[in-house]
């Protein structure tokens, strides 16, 4: 069993807040994070994969075809965009780096399972100094 | 002559766009920095000042003031917040990398002077692969 | 279960030696890290905590009273401090990068359980070629 | 149980082929990183070890004797050297990433348990966006 | 006048060595550099143009065009290459980062003048200890 | 004209303090920077020289030549030592980046200018917010 990583970047726009709260209750909760205006962030993307090498190719996974897929149904998507407003994936959930760390991992599991390999971990930076991790449930 | 620089931080949505044109104009001059409905980055901000080490201290400016200094005038107007929409000094300005390295500059210039330093360079990074210097006009 | 981490830094003196050791033998046993006069380093702390989604907030946890705590109970006592002389949770233990992970998981743990979260793992640089990580015993 | 990292660093080149296949097809397969003239790498390499502290010294290893090591076992023989061509521990093997990792582990795993510690992960970054880890068979 | 930087990366094979002298000889100059094996790098490539601000667009340049202008200039031609033997732009040169550097300058400077932009400086990191910059002759 | 650049590292520790002041003065005028029990920082020195490319070598410098300098003049030194207690070019002046930068490139201009070579810049990163240039006076 071996583990390969392939690091991707997005830039997006989001703010953390609930519908059913009002703007003072949001700010309460989730502090200048709830700027009705939006802020954003360069989000570091890290999807681990891991299986056996394959001894035909010397690979565990063609990182071309991952990086691909990883842009395919991830970068895509969510670069330059709102992520609460416009990402087909977030659709409905909220903007946090936790939620975003698991709807990536659902939108990679199969397709990585496609590629004979398996997916390990989802872990995204929001900033330096944050970053979450997720190992499917 | 020496030179000392501090790096702080903020997270802003922006988008680039001219309110003249249309969503498709701007989209055909902008590309996807034009979206709508904004996108956002972490930026970094590099504050270079210039001046002789005091005798008295050893040195050419006490650090924390010019942070504190940094803070007041530029990252509690821009931290989490929307560059187009919501932050003073960048009000009817177009929110390029370029633009908001020379208002930033604007800001600081004559409360360094007040310090008895002297403004060098403004250097903001939009990403790790996109940085602006401006060293004034 | 996810896991956030968060990042905190401080820069701190020490010496690596023993007490009941002359300083030719602490030099014979730790080289140069037993220097008499200290030497120091800019460490870099990643705390890890692991848990389930609030489905309330979207939150594993409250990045800012995680940052609070590990400020108030961890980089308040040691930053611009001497390890080895005044740290209290350091207090009669040796200032090796492996004791500091363990001293600061200690500290750590109950505080973090409090905020209804998991300590995972502590990890500390004291370079950017070692690092230490501990997960507890 | 306590894990420490030691990172180093080599330099080299390689090219990814099947000495059974023509160029065309190792192009296929293989990409540019097939090239016949070899490209190279700034590798990092990252060794993790696990154990206990040594009361005796408030070590788990002794970072000099695991930097000697690595060193003698692995950036001697391959920083500026060609990886498919003249690296003992990478004869008659495929020249990836993932197989250099266990080539690695490999040659460090006995001499690390003969300084009492136990091998834990091997981590080679090939790029800023690729790495791979691996943890024994 | 405003300054902004563009990073790109490339992967290549080189060797430091004059064609007329012995191997023996290039070991005696360029060290574990003149291995006729080889060795590469993971090089970083800053390129940093200057001018005033466009008043219609906010931007010095267009970024996207600096880039592909970049890629197809440079990184196309050198990226997963062996630059002592088939980069076109260093054929008859000698592989050092300096001459590197230089050689670089004279491939961009006309193609950037041609974005109504002029080129200010060519950075080219050889590893994290080392890079070379260039501001023209 | 080409400028090269070569990273080194030291780890010290240090206190910003003026003997004819009283510990609350220093504490008053220098911050958490004076505590009389000494902190510490991982220090990263760039030394950049500059010059003609040599046709015989095609290098400026031989980095090897210039990192050996830098070693034995600085790092050795300086490296775990106490800047404001031990450092010999540091004798009876004040701890502070600046005067350090300054300290360091009196201790390098000579040796360089005998390698053929011009210094052309100190900078020194105290912190990976903090750094100072000097160009010499």
């Amino acid at each position: 069993m071996i583990y390969i990583t392939r690091r991707e970047r997005f830039n997006a726009a989001h703010r953390l807040f609930r519908a059913d709260f009002t703007d003072e209750q949001n700010l309460e909760v989730f502090g200048k994070c709830s700027n009705p205006n939006w802020h954003g962030h360069n989000y570091e993307l890290f999807v681990t994969v891991k299986g056996e090498v394959n001894p035909e190719t010397g690979f565990l996974i063609n990182l071309k075809l991952l990086s691909k897929l990883i842009k395919e149904k991830i970068t895509d998507q969510i670069d330059h965009k709102n992520i609460n407003v416009e990402v087909p994936f977030m659709q409905g959930k909220f903007a946090s780096t936790e939620v975003l760390a698991m709807a990536i991992w659902d939108e990679l599991e199969q397709p990585i399972a496609a590629l004979d390999a398996q997916l390990h971990c989802i872990k995204v930076f929001e900033s330096e100094n944050n970053f979450v991790e997720y190992y499917g449930s």
